[in-house]
């Protein structure tokens, strides 16, 4: 498979899995986190989706196209790892929908980030929220998903927050 | 339509056009112009479609992976207007595919670019090559083909060369 096949199937598993949760997520009230905006592209599929939710958009900079980028009001700016954990004042609400596009090239890297990542978004969802992620979480309060029948095991992750996400732990 | 939904679209028609031209030229002889390489997908795409061609980019920096970057000897380093014109003696024979993705977000830039572009790749391509590129070209010698079923029209555009090509003009 090339490059440019893998890319594919990883636009196309996003997208599958963020239709997937906009959906199970439609009865449940919270607003959105996206966890890296990057170049916009997800974070506008989002608001297309969920044009009713308020987002929240965690990165370090804008390099997105200026169509793409979030007010000041909903956008974090900064390491998220800073961000994060303290988040909730200005979110004013637990999540019922976290995206996540946090893998870099450097695999062991990536899997501190995502190991120190789950327990931390836990805290912030309501309980039945979902988590799209391009990493697989790994946290007792995270239930895993099945992600939609079109996209490949391991290409994309999904868990629901039990209840002992923000209200309780 | 999100980003992503239109990103989505676009790598599609890149692979089903590539795909479609591989095809077209499985009995012309002659090397292959990637003009662009960027983060290497299509350049590795490129490879893998047709792994006995060579394959020449031209590109003004290297930013793509380590292991999508062609040797020194297929890459011509600098503005392609600078390195096309006279790329012959280095290709060695006359092209049998180009693939431009030559758009950014500039429409009358790149217009000005794509209006340059054709009469000079025309001159280095063998008479029945195929052009894929993500801008209308617009010359005598190059005839439009018609995309693959599932490509939008407009989404990406391909031509084949005539006889004024490389032999002529």
């Amino acid at each position: 498979m090339s490059r440019l096949d893998s890319f594919i199937r990883r636009a196309l598993a996003q997208r599958d899995c963020l239709g997937d949760a906009a959906r199970q997520i439609a009865d449940l009230p919270g607003p959105v986190i996206e966890l890296g905006l990057g170049n916009g592209r997800t974070y506008d599929h989002l608001r297309t989706l969920l044009p009713a939710r308020e987002i929240f958009v965690f990165d370090r900079q804008v390099i997105a196209h200026p169509d793409c980028v979030p007010d000041a009001r909903h956008f974090f700016q900064g390491d998220f790892r800073a961000t994060l954990p303290g988040a909730m004042t200005r979110l004013g609400a637990p999540v019922a929908l976290l995206h996540g596009d946090i893998g870099s090239g450097n695999v062991a890297k990536t899997a501190v980030l995502a190991t120190w990542l789950a327990p931390v978004i836990r805290r912030l969802l309501t309980p039945g929220a979902v988590v799209v992620c391009d990493q697989p979480l790994l946290d007792a309060g995270l239930q895993a998903l099945e992600t939609p029948p079109s996209v490949e095991p391991e290409r994309y992750f999904m868990y629901r927050a039990g209840d002992a996400g923000f209200s309780g732990d």
